[in-house]
């Protein structure tokens, strides 16, 4: 199958707090070339979806649409290349939705969206797309149609996806019983042995089919979605945004959409291939699980450390273990795993104190 | 009294390891302003002496001649300040001996010899130089003396000496009953309660008391310091010096000369007053205890951890505990507490690999 009339949506946001001192704000992870590739996850993405779009639709924040142009100059006045700027976070669905609505009113109902995020890394981009295409046919018989990732550990990180029946004429697919959040881990382990997937939010579905779910489950998003939707690129397009977007619903598309629609068995899952290699890049360890070690360490008995230095600075651990250090030329981040979503009091901190420099 | 016949000898050496990366082998601690007065640990040594000083000869390694000259630039070409370059480090005996050789060639056999290390800090100058004009009191009495320091806590980082009975003659000092290695806790605590004082290695004593006790006790030493010693400022200064010194043995002051002769009731004792604020800076709670905080570090969950940061980079420090964290241009230290003494590994393994830059 050609899979050329998908139209993907990538919503690039972020508080840039979970790999901080790395990422910031005026620099989210997203924007970064952390795997040392010589492409940031944001073009890497593009990158990989490239082949099967027939648009691409970037959502982002203002502050970043200067460094989203000069990474992806072909967003600039591209015909199928899109750059929507939303006035301010309010969750994925909103994001998205606005451009499902712009893609059914510029490509039509039929018209299949596919929403991938911007900061998740995929080693085995044929065994996605694979994937993909799969996920296409199954979108094209009218489910919201959600790509899982076959586990490779009991990770307690990730929500999981329950696979259920297979779905009729779309080999590969299967009806999804429930999504559910990041488990103990005792709960991943079982997850696992009940053939669980892990969620890595991708969402592919007709464009009238997400408008039609949120007509009817969310009416107030889909009447501002659709306000904004015709009046852009008119006159009022910037005046309505404005009025508009800050009334919508901040809400996850899981939440809004893919939770309830699966309930009434409306949502499939297709499975990736073994070797993938997703990861959504959430923390330092796995940063350094993907790219090794980056920058000059010296360890005496200091095991399952991680490091990560842009500085130069030779850093020397000793008796210490299970840390992560991460340097900077203006910060330096010493944590454990375990308080990774600690960091973001600490950025916020930073924030109280008037350092908006590091954050 | 006057004191003023005191001959002060202070031996600046150390590898510069305890308190890497501040320290380095070729800034060692003593030619640092750590505890940021505006004075090096040796600057302030010779400042805290020279009220009783006769005379002051700094021995040290040639690596730190100039940088010594540099700070203290009174020691190039006065009269009674003296400055020995020992071609290698043989620990404190042959160091504290050569000058003691000198001293006695220069002022006589009653001169007054008191040797004090370069890089201790001592905040309370006026209860030090008390206990100093007593211990040079026993020293006239042909005592060698020390100068214990009165503990604040049971600290295992430091030796102890047991002082016995009253010296007849010389209120504020008592006889050694014995010195005893760095005790476990449990014995720290007994020591404390049975007036055990801390061994800080200053020692007093008349020079030709000195050279006796070695005479008898390390013969070959005292042969090989009186052989360099002949020949000082002549024209085979340097020929014997390089030719004696690396067969001199590698010693202490406190094996070769005062446990010996303590266990022969010659060696005596001025416990200091309270307030001497004496430490050995051995280590970066130690430097945090006397200096408070140095650079500019954020802590969420993070406590017993010190910080000493040269570099403005922002510390954070999030769910760790009892670390200590030091930055300097070039390096970045995260360790323990207990693990100070594994920090040499690491250095040694730094010379291994050939970064003697960092060394």
């Amino acid at each position: 199958m050609s899979g050329t009339d998908l139209h993907v949506i990538i919503p690039a946001g972020g508080a840039g707090t979970r790999l901080w001192p790395l990422s910031r704000r005026s620099r989210p992870k997203f924007l970064l070339d952390l795997t040392g590739s010589g492409r940031t996850l944001l073009q890497a993405t593009v990158d990989r979806l490239t082949p099967r779009a027939a648009s691409i639709t970037i959502v982002t924040g203002a502050a970043h649409r200067g460094a989203v142009l000069g990474q992806l100059p072909e967003f600039n006045g591209h015909p199928d290349r899109h750059l929507v700027i939303e006035p301010s976070g309010r969750d994925s669905m909103p994001a998205i939705g606005l451009a499902t609505y712009l893609v059914r009113r510029r490509y039509g109902a039929d018209a299949v969206v596919g929403s991938f995020a911007a900061d998740h890394l995929i080693t085995g981009p044929d065994v996605f797309l694979a994937a993909l295409d799969t996920a296409v046919g199954a979108a094209r018989e009218g489910y919201v149609t959600t790509i899982g990732i076959t586990p490779t550990e009991p990770s307690t990180a990730y929500g999981y996806i329950h696979p259920g029946a297979d779905l009729p004429g779309v080999p590969g697919a299967q009806l999804v019983t429930s999504f559910v959040e990041k488990p103990d881990p005792a709960t991943a382990r079982r997850h696992l042995g009940e053939g669980y997937v892990w969620n890595a939010g991708m969402f592919v579905m007709r464009a009238g089919v997400l408008t039609d779910h949120l007509a009817r489950l969310r009416p107030d998003l889909d009447r501002g979605l659709e306000r904004i939707a015709n009046a852009w690129g008119g006159h009022g397009e910037q005046a309505v945004l404005e009025e508009t977007w800050p009334t919508l619903e901040r809400i996850a598309i899981d939440h809004a959409v893919a939770e309830p629609v699966a309930a009434q068995g409306g949502v499939a899952v297709v499975p990736t291939g073994a070797g993938i290699g997703w990861t959504d890049l959430g923390d330092f360890r796995a940063l350094g699980e993907v790219r090794g070690e980056v920058g000059d360490a010296l360890r005496v008995d200091a095991p399952g450390t991680v490091v990560y230095t842009e500085t130069g600075q030779r850093v020397v651990l000793v008796g210490v273990e299970d840390l992560v250090v991460v340097t900077t030329p203006d910060a330096v981040l010493v944590t454990r795993d375990a308080a990774a979503q600690e960091v973001k009091r600490a950025v916020d901190a930073l924030g109280e104190e008037g350092r908006s420099d590091l954050l």
